[in-house]
């Protein structure tokens, strides 16, 4: 914990994996391309849970659990899906110390799995629509491993809808998207672009997908969420079909979504600085660390008692809160300790503090004197619940104004290689899978989405000239 | 939802997986040996992960995440942990289409894996005791399935601690064994024997284990959860040391405990009877269904808007209240259908109680006329919380009474092989093998536990007749 982390102006890419290390948010596990998550990433994973799974309960989803494990020919019926997802699967062909007779795939995502669930439980319009929710595990074997981003196994939500009509399920899909950018925007406070992904881009097996992109710190974009309107791929694939109110037997409307533990690693990327982490308040395990200092036992005795009076306060106040009275490290340590993962506000109180009735309150987000104030005691509880309001608030302005102050407008085709090498590029382009090729070969930047937010005119493709009736917004991609 | 369940005293096997499907806890996957969750019995396994993480956040535990994975070479290391488990295997071989190198178990139980990580974090006295929990999927092979009491998959939390001294890590086996009891009898309602595991039937790898014991409806028993001392069979077999205040390199002494989607099972079979399931009122999804009756369009006008002011007086008050409004159905259906779902207090309102300003209260643990009682609309929220509160001791008052009146207590082999077949056998047992192998062969129960509570003398064996110092209860158990 002496130690510290490699600047991102230096390497970023270490940067994150020193702070993800050191703030111990998750270590790399014995087994080929997997993580664990420690307790204190764990525990801003719950907050995140807590946040979507709040949002899902209020617009009418139920959570359940379906099996890890998939039959081989569940995953090969629905044609674009296992071509799609064939080359990333883990097999189970032993089980009880005997071969299988089929294969047991573990579930890269459950669209097939649920299904077969779907056409069990669904009968008549009446059951529709069906809102279900999944918070699991899934497997997608990955080559190249970076903790929280790309690994072997990682945790997730999905969501699996039926509805009886292609707009209800059209509606749904872009709630779920609403949901998730609501979610990233005012509790991880990160700023997303809601659009609509290229047909190279989409979910294996859907008819559309749609995604919140966000900048991170070295500008490239993290997919942070996707929503898929499946239409009836998968329904056809399994028989799910209702009875609708004419009588007639149809087959479902499909959606699906998810988001997940891939959000830790955009907390990291989008808020934290070269002293290590830096939390949304809302998501922050802790809020406010409590830092009593002193030299001498006489001094100690004064400070501790009211060090542990303001963490009745602020707990108190129902801000999550943690004195730190350890011992054998020092007051300079513990604010290191507490920069590196990021807490919020560190309320400090030293003698001097103690005679005075007053304490200091300093901003993770706005280090040395500038973040600092001294404030009353009594009281302090609501002041510190108003900072972190602002801080919320700030830490979303400025990652905002990181992102517009990173994204081009390209015009031409060199103009667009070259601004990708700096930040996203919103480009006018003609549609075509030959121009995206281009620039991912080129430029190593894919079509991130077609934001909804769109010119009023159409315009000339950045990348061959012709007519474009949309821009994109094209960048270097985790 | 017409149809009713088998009753137990005809087939309580078919009368159980008939209230677990007909009251949508659970349905069959279409995968060997594994179960699908569905909404409602996800919902009461939440408000079980709710009562049991919140006991161990309070006693300083924190939940972390490990991989699915683990390498078979791990799972070797400690000789009776492999030799337990092997039979119970799921093992991966392809991965990312090609043949893996090492097979990798998918975790039956994740002991192995953890300490692998034990072994890279802690270093020193300072990093102990260190308090693990996870929640997770886990994998044991079964041939014979019964939904949430034996399946393939299953859903857990797995406890795993690292204290200094021995008596520390016992100390903590009996205190998680204690805030399971704790959960099982004052959530669940459900009363438990707290006793220690014969060496046949400790978990592998263990030096000592612990049970929770509970008596079903057929009078059969089910472990609800288990805590084990692990000694330092584990920390031995993976390196996992510290460096002791008095300088020197030591093993560090373990314990692991859990509970699963199990206890659901042990919920419905505890409370439930021929109607369906009883829920005990912390645990239940819904706590109250409000029931409106009308006949003609001008009473459903009058009844319809006093049962939405009486659901905003639930939910006000925190009861978790459901308002069943629907059309398509009678009031007779919906009786029958929140009595199969085990909702403990029903409201009913028809147009003589809307004249009259009051509300009718039934109880799921009490059908009929003895169960119901008019109340008056002002205040019911308070009654009926009361009443839940009532509900909740009242259940689990009948399930003790239950255990006491079909517990034995055998003097001679033949009274035990006798009370085992209606029972739990409270036998003075000399502690050999072979005598309990004996009763498994002949009487088809085993010893579920050594109780805590004692008798003051010692006595004969009931299977032998030798000395005997303690006594067990044996009993045939899922």
């Amino acid at each position: 914990m002496a130690q510290s982390v490699t600047p991102r102006s230096e390497d970023y890419s270490r940067w994150y994996t020193d702070v993800v290390q050191m703030a111990e948010l998750a270590d790399y596990a014995p087994v080929k391309g997997c993580m664990v998550i420690r307790p204190y990433g764990y525990a801003l994973w719950e907050a995140i849970k807590e946040g979507l799974d709040r949002r899902f309960k209020a617009t009418g989803h139920q959570n359940a659990y379906f099996p890890l494990f998939i039959p081989e020919s569940f995953i090969k019926k629905e044609a674009e899906h296992v071509e799609g997802f064939s080359p990333e699967l883990a097999v189970v062909t032993h089980g009880g110390g005997k071969e299988l007779a089929e294969p047991l795939i573990v579930r890269p995502t459950s669209e097939t799995i649920i299904n077969a669930m779907f056409a069990k439980w669904i009968q008549s319009w009446r059951d529709l629509p069906m809102l279900i929710n999944q918070w699991c595990n899934v497997v997608r074997w990955e080559m190249r491993t970076r903790l929280f981003l790309r690994t072997t196994e990682f945790l997730w939500q999905e969501g699996h809808t039926c509805h009886a009509t292609a707009e209800e399920a059209q509606e749904e899909t872009l709630r779920m998207l609403d949901i998730y950018a609501d979610f990233a925007e005012n509790d991880a406070a990160i700023p997303v672009i809601k659009g609509r992904k290229s047909e190279t881009e989409k979910f294996a097996g859907a008819v559309r997908s749609y995604a919140i992109e966000a900048m991170m710190g070295d500008r490239r974009a993290l997919q942070a969420g996707t929503s898929h309107f499946l239409g009836q791929n998968f329904a056809r694939a399994f028989g799910t079909q209702f009875l609708d109110k004419d009588n007639e037997l149809k087959y479902v409307w499909q959606t699906s979504w998810g988001v997940s533990t891939r959000m830790v690693g955009a907390v990291v990327m989008v808020h934290g600085d070269d002293q290590g982490l830096i939390l949304p308040p809302r998501l922050a395990p802790i809020q406010a660390v409590i830092v009593p200092i002193w030299k001498s036992d006489e001094d100690k005795s004064a400070v501790l008692p009211v060090a542990r009076q303001v963490l009745a306060q602020l707990e108190g106040a129902g801000i999550r809160a943690r004195l730190d009275d350890r011992e054998e490290v020092s007051p300079g340590f513990k604010f290191n300790d507490w920069e590196m993962r990021g807490v919020p506000v560190r309320v400090e109180i030293g003698p001097r503090d103690v005679e005075k009735g007053q304490a200091v309150l300093a901003r993770r987000d706005m280090l040395g004197r500038e973040g600092k104030s001294f404030v009353p005691q009594e009281g302090l509880e609501s002041r510190v619940a108003k900072l972190l309001a602002t801080i919320q608030t700030d830490l979303f302005a400025r990652a905002l104004r990181f992102r517009e102050e990173n994204t081009y407008q390209p015009r031409n085709y060199a103009e667009l290689l070259e601004v990708v090498e700096r930040g996203f590029a919103r480009a006018y382009w003609c549609g075509s899978p030959e121009c995206e090729a281009r620039v991912k070969e080129e430029g190593k930047a894919t079509t991130r989405c077609i934001p909804f937010d769109q010119p009023d005119e159409p315009g000339a493709c950045a990348v061959c000239g012709k007519r474009a009736e949309e821009v994109a917004i094209f960048a270097r991609a985790y």
